[in-house]
């Protein structure tokens, strides 16, 4: 592994010019759907990070596949770059505009398609959002499990890698994509997989383009598979006396091959925070929440060893829920764990870390960068899809305080050195965006990266497909 | 879709000059490790495959990476070809030096290098055979699931994206593969991934190398997932009525989300040439072959489950299995099925079919094709890999006879034409080769295999990797 390099908060900003005739021709051809309206622009020019850039130049309201095809020709014309835009949830800066360009935003392209509900897919637009995905598959006893926690699109989804609470069972979207339709950058429409459940043809364009963050090419169409809904659910939380005593129990969960649906840990600050939030009384300590899915058997065996080995490490408390409602109220603690943070510091941004390492490797990776966090100052939670070896601390800086976001930012330098020695990665399933792009050569090296740009130039020579994000180019 | 390409039994073969001074570095560098002996490069020049072409110019014995990045890094200098080798059970022509240059023999890169059975995952050289790595894993009590039928090398079965019997439960060298080390087409050494369990950092290089067939680079290193034995294991076998019988009951099974560890076809042909080849005395009856994994009260659940399922379809003869022995014993039929029907037919060749389609239309699939079949005077079997909608034909031919073969890729035509008709690939699991090169063009159109040939022109620019495969170049 090489040295790792210093935090580079913004690469340097190469605005690109906009030429009046290329906003002359999207008018025309798209009137009252192409907006440069500053609220518009400046809406589409940022997301969930805490980077700043100058908006896009316009942004185009794209209602078909013919409609992405049209606008990347003309942006192609024109060297101007393209940026798809689904809801505006991603984190690292995935949507800034910092070679300045044409936002697409995606959200009417939100029909879903067609559901096989014989063969468990399900083809949608790129801005159906998961849980109006997970609505509109209802009745047919399916549902579709990645959660990134946010109501992300799925083409936002596809293009980030996400995963979240359910990825220790189900996978992420890097399993649950079986393909493709892409507009590329010369504006021609390509597909990139069948229905088949797997296939040897060819290079795997699908998991090429999934995590490609908009840099090779615009998905306008998304195959996904669906599961059936389990015949049993039953979700428990329980508390733990540490941090340390949660991980070991979620290591042996895995190592012992239990098929549990979630394993989600969150920490004593953040429980405080959500009991302050939403007037609870939960114990203020470590807590996991887990979800089992299966046979009514099946779910009360996966239960009774976990019990056991929470035991093990001085779990107890266990509250169990098997009714919908019941498991809402046990969840409110994680899906609340991020609002209940931001209100905690009011004004306050969120940075958020995304490491994930070798399960073996959790506690030594959590422990110490907990010990750092403490020592640092700036109030903190943590969250973490524990299962996967994956965790995000959220410090929670004043942004009128550039000392803050440097401390934080040192904080988020020292786990990711310390996730990369220990085998792991710099990013679980938020993206590399903006934020990640000198980690990711210490994480790969440059032999990969230079390969990631090398196919980045021979697929879009002219640059325009969300440039300036994943690597410098 | 296209309209299906005409089949084309090889692309023009374009041998290319193996300058003598290539040779002599060679000779230099890796002196007896380097042949040139006419018998070892012939072995080297073949697959299971029925193609032909002439052997490569000189076989080299690679005991390193080190070894590989110099051989690559010479070839490269003079413009030749090479091609990796593992232990030659590729079915599609893929080893074949169709453009002449060297073949690197990798069976000798045969260690495995680091178990880390905490963290479910083994890295090893890509010459380490599936059975050999089970065999050295065996005492942590982990497995590693994939089961292609033959004893491949986890370099060739991740070049191939290669699957087999487990993957309706466990999934392809797709899902299993975390990261490789792979020498480039310019010599140098890159590594894609890290072992975490996931990660969103840049482009998929793991998955755009696994099934890449030895274009892209030449894979030196690979860590794959392993999974905790099963508490229990139960097989069965149960004869139907007719194939249809045992397809529906296959559907049904995977539509009710049953986690089943195999399910596997084999048509009475099949089990009458077993019989003949075993001296069993099987019912001469369409089957199905089936294992369950899990929990003793899971595995009991799944096999009622199923039983139920194969009742209402005519299906009986239940016979349950649960010591390896008995097991071995249940699974013969399947395992010596290719052997039993080579024998069926002294002096035959195999074409093998390898087409796989959405559950919901596997009946459709098979049984118009079984029509075809039966109908051509060919004798053939079947066996498949059913709950994943895989299936394969066996044609078996006389080589003396170019009639038959051209009745059977007509076969093989008329069922990639129905396969892709019904949103199926050409090939689930044996890859294109130099077989499924039009396929592939009518499979995914122009476009997708444009970018194919884009990537492959960007990362191997003098076309020294394995050439020829997948699409001409």
């Amino acid at each position: 592994m090489n040295a790792p390099l210093p935090v580079q908060l913004l690469p340097k900003i190469q605005q690109r010019e906009t030429p009046p005739a290329l906003i002359d021709s999207l008018m025309a051809r798209f009137a009252e759907r192409c907006s440069t309206a500053l609220v518009v622009r400046e809406q589409h020019g940022r997301d969930e990070s805490s980077f700043t850039s100058p908006p896009p130049a316009a942004v185009v309201f794209a209602e078909s596949t013919d409609d992405v095809a049209e606008i990347v020709r003309l942006a192609s014309q024109h060297n101007v770059p393209v940026i798809p835009f689904g809801v505006g949830t991603s984190l690292e800066g995935h949507l800034l505009a910092v070679q300045g360009g044409i936002s697409i935003d995606m959200s009417r392209m939100n029909r879903v398609l067609s559901i096989n509900a014989e063969d468990l897919t399900v083809t949608v637009q790129p801005g159906v959002t998961r849980k109006q995905l997970n609505e509109e598959v209802k009745s047919t006893g399916l549902f579709f499990p990645i959660d990134p926690g946010a109501d992300a699109t799925i083409g936002g989804m596809s293009a980030t890698r996400a995963s979240g609470t359910n990825a220790v069972r189900y996978g992420t979207m890097r399993e649950n994509v079986l393909a493709l339709e892409v507009v590329t950058a010369s504006g021609d429409v390509i597909r990139t997989g069948t229905r088949a459940k797997k296939s040897s043809a060819g290079y795997d364009l699908t998991r090429l383009m999934v995590g490609s963050e908009g840099t090779l090419g615009v998905i306008t169409e998304i195959t996904v598979k669906l599961y059936p809904l389990p015949e049993a659910i039953s979700a428990a939380i329980c508390s733990f006396p540490s941090i340390e005593a949660a991980v070991r129990t979620t290591i042996e969960i895995i190592q012992m091959g239990v098929p549990i649906a979630r394993v989600e840990l969150i920490d004593a600050n953040s429980v405080r925070m959500v009991n302050a939030h939403s007037k609870l009384s939960l114990r203020e300590e470590p807590m996991l929440l887990m979800e089992f899915h299966g046979s009514p058997t099946g779910v009360k065996e996966q239960a009774e060893l976990v019990q056991e080995l929470a035991n093990g490490h001085g779990g107890n408390a266990f509250e169990w829920a098997s009714t919908p409602e019941e498991r809402t109220r046990l969840w409110a603690a994680r899906h609340n764990a991020y609002f209940a943070a931001m209100q905690s510091r009011p004004g306050c941004r969120v940075i958020s870390t995304d490491t994930c390492v070798p399960i073996s490797r959790l506690a030594d990776c959590l422990l110490d960068s907990i010990t750092e966090a403490d020592a640092s100052g700036i109030p903190y939670f943590l969250v973490g899809h524990v299962g996967d070896g994956n965790f995000h601390f959220g410090y929670l800086i004043d942004p009128t305080q550039p000392k803050e976001r440097e401390i934080a930012e040192a904080l988020n330098h020292q786990l990711v050195s310390r996730a990369l020695r220990l085998e792991g990665t710099c990013t679980g399933e938020h993206g590399v965006g903006l934020h990640k792009m000198d980690f990711l050569v210490t994480e790969t090296g440059n032999g990969a990266v230079a390969m990631m740009r090398t196919i980045k130039r021979a697929i879009d020579p002219k640059n325009i497909m969300n440039p300036g994000k994943i690597f410098s180019l």
